[in-house]
């Protein structure tokens, strides 16, 4: 078997979180921008993410829920009424003191001190305190409610140690917040949004995720109830990809939500919150990703299939690029995934070879690549991501249909690609939780021993609370590993928890987790 | 002729800016936040600005431009650079000055001095600065040129004095920035988004603009041509709806943005930048509202149709629900203005009647009320918003079509609706445009005795610069007047400069304005 010889220097197996930096320069999706902890979100990685908005606006508005947009400033005295909120929020925000500059007579700037805020504004890290005084004025009674709103935001959080994607200072989100009669009404959304997580993640970014409720301490600051989607990385990590809070009446007291109910009685607001963020692509470059680049789903790809013209800078050239025009105008009337297929003819100048690996790297699903000869034989040259190589010689896997039959089966073959990639993914997950751990010394040797990639494993526990919780939580620290959820329809315990040796009453998944 | 009773409580000819705030009110479209110069935009509103998001980022992406993201905080020393830039900038932002907060022991919070940044972060105004870094990293050579980029955000400018949709501290906008080898490509991008505007103002928001070049006072801090497309409201006054920048190289040197030329030489590249914000909104109220709300042009409207069946909470509301549902199916199907139409069935509690008012301050196109005898007829009753009254009796002009005939003609029902209200709107601007005034104390009575709604006056200047040009602003400012722009094709100045009565150059447009 020949040697393959792959397109990026770093292979995962090698250094798995040096592969992860490659992967974004080598798809020029984003860079570090200079500002701290912030990046800029290049053209591919920001056209992937406009994909993911869409899909999941779509989902959103089919919902109900209503966009809105709210400030980006909140007054300090906000944070000071949901007192587990500032707790879990108040360390690390962006504070605006200031709302001018002067010169400092030594050719700089300074904040002016005849411009000082009375009162400091936050920069939003989220934004249930802000929404939680609209949704005050705009409830009075039953017939108001449900309040279902979202809005699509930047959000920033002081984060220490920053990674691309996965925790910026600045991120991109969306985030959902609802107001309900009953317990039962916002439970039902909860679910509702964690539901809907999970199927975009499935269907859309291809990413099999688990869902299910976070333990106590997992809780977000405020929350009654934290359920997220877990998804699994190929270096066995978790990630959080998604969480939906049911926030009991906690904000609805602190804000004043409240309404006149069926019985002409006052009773505060049950609300929810739930938001996805930028995220969502770290973890698609961490699932999908290869050592030749990123494979983006094609749901999620700005462009599924690109066409390279070989040009010689030559008058020739202009025939060719016709022919291209004709294969690609043939392709995008195609459907694929429920949409019309999106096809980027790539004229710009540089060797088609050259620009091949280019969009092997960005992971482009299905590229095509046309020389004077193919257009002579009416055929083109197919390339699919997800079936790079020929491994009996090492070379790329292209296959050389005629142009009009292709164009018919380009749909599938998308289609194809999108289940390929999301079985992959899933087969690979399953094979890597480990079930059936009894003895907490064996959890630690699981993830010790285990190899590079010990992926997670399925314990049972008691459900503790209080200072029995923060033992275990101690003990987890110890071991560099979390509890992701407690997974939603899973099999009762059946035997003792793993901690205190007690009737367990719930199966919990411990990880390493991003 | 009855008395027509307008559906809100103040008239424009009344009280203008009362009239436009209770028209944001009446039609549910934003409200203050509570946070200084910062509003709430709610469904209806954002749902508006989310249609024309939608057409202009296809026009953005039609001519080639990426969408990026850039970060929000921008460092201090990149606002130094640029001496024009940081003058025109430098004074009312938002400053970040800690990342984080501490209790003050009174049950308060203050920002920690532990955690003051050792560079204060300004809140972008507009991206210049922090993009041009960016455009330094990627530019190398020609053949990296043209670069163009585009982002949708939310910048802040610390305003004094604030109206919703038209001059808030935080807004969202887009904002185009690219580079190019010489002065005339970045030239040719400067017109092609001023093009873009022009055309997205007319096609799609239905107002008439004039395109043209500002005057050097009006220029954008630091550009070197700054061109915008003018709206006149109804009260007469101007709103620049849409700039576009030819930065010359100034932004390029104080960024280092430099390239390899086709010669091999070292050069700095030729930038623009361009925008339009939520301010749009604000102009498409002044231009298209009415004394019964909100005209929304079709184009942009979030919901085209709206489906009131008369609901009696009774078991007969089922059949209804299912007639109205079969009506807006068959409208649903429909085409308008190139996009599926798109209808919203209310079946929200309430009377109908009432929401026929709502939906009319709102200002959807078209409203279909249904009621039981209508269904057993098979008929709908329709009423359109810019033909809202039967001026001879004083009620609403309903027509009574049957539902099957009006599907047929419902799209082009909402294409006449828009092509009428922008017919309106540029009959109005040219019946309101004064031209042939050629001394300046005419030009000031006009706008002191020509009644309420004084328009624009068109006169010819000889496009003074430095002292002379400061005393045509102080006698623009002493009359509360300013330069709009210097429409593009006008005919040739043919007399002398309203102000020197030196031979005059071109024709420039006087107004009162936003």
């Amino acid at each position: 078997m020949s040697q393959i010889r792959h397109a990026l220097t770093t292979k995962r197996e090698d250094d798995f979180s040096k592969w992860y930096q490659e992967v974004i320069g080598a798809a020029d999706m984003a860079e570090e921008s200079g500002v701290r902890g912030c990046m800029v979100i290049k053209p591919w990685g920001y056209g992937i993410w406009e994909r993911i908005q869409r899909l999941m606006d779509d989902r959103i508005k089919a919902a109900g829920v209503s966009n809105c947009y709210f400030p980006l400033f909140i007054p300090l005295a906000n944070f000071t009424r949901e007192a587990e909120h500032v707790e879990g929020f108040a360390k690390e925000m962006a504070v605006v003191t200031h709302h001018r500059l002067i010169a400092d007579g030594k050719g700089g700037l300074i904040p002016d001190p005849e411009a000082k805020l009375e009162e400091p504004l936050v920069v939003r890290p989220t934004s249930e305190t802000i929404i939680g005084d609209a949704m005050a004025r705009w409830v009075q009674s039953w017939r108001d409610l449900p309040l279902l709103t979202n809005q699509w935001a930047n959000v920033v959080r002081w984060e220490m140690r920053t990674r691309m994607f996965l925790r910026t200072s600045e991120f991109l989100w969306q985030e959902g917040h609802t107001a309900h009669e009953t317990r039962e009404h916002a439970l039902a959304e909860t679910h509702r949004a964690l539901e809907m997580y999970r199927a975009c993640a499935e269907d859309d970014l291809a990413l099999p995720v688990i869902a299910g409720e976070k333990p106590e301490n997992e809780r977000f600051p405020g929350a009654v109830e934290t359920w997220s989607i877990e998804a699994m990385m190929q270096d066995g990590k978790a990630l959080q990809a998604g969480t939906s809070h049911y926030l009991g009446t906690n904000f609805a007291h602190a804000a004043g939500i409240q309404f006149q109910d069926r019985e002409g009685k006052q009773q505060f607001c049950h609300t929810t919150s739930w938001g996805v963020s930028t995220r969502l692509i770290g973890g698609v470059i961490m699932t999908h990703g290869d050592d030749d680049g990123l494979r983006v789903p094609p749901a999620i790809a700005p462009h599924q299939i690109v066409i390279l013209p070989m040009l010689r800078e030559a008058p020739e050239d202009a025939e060719l690029i016709a022919y291209c025009e004709t294969v690609r105008a043939a392709l995008a009337s195609q459907t694929a995934l429920g949409e019309r297929v999106r096809v980027l003819l790539d004229v710009k100048p540089g060797k088609a070879a050259a620009k091949r690996w280019d969009w092997v790297r960005k992971g482009a699903p299905i590229i095509i690549e046309v020389g004077p000869r193919d257009m002579a034989e009416g055929k083109i040259a197919v390339l699919r991501r997800d079936r790079l190589w020929n491994t009996a010689n090492g070379k790329p896997a292209f296959a050389y249909p005629a142009h009009g039959a292709f164009a018919g089966e380009a749909g599938a073959m998308l289609e194809a690609i999108q289940t390929g990639l999301y079985e992959e993914a899933r087969a690979r997950r399953d094979a890597n939780i480990t079930r059936g751990v009894t003895e907490w010394q064996a959890v630690t040797e699981h993830f010790e021993n285990g190899g590079k990639y010990p992926g997670w494993v399925e314990v049972e526990w008691a459900k503790p609370t209080g200072a029995a919780l923060e033992a275990v939580v101690e003990k987890l620290k110890a071991a560099k590993l979390t509890i992701r959820n407690v997974p939603r329809g899973s099999d009762a315990a059946t035997g003792s928890c793993i901690f205190s040796g007690e009737p367990a009453s719930e199966r919990i998944l411990v990880a390493r987790a991003y």
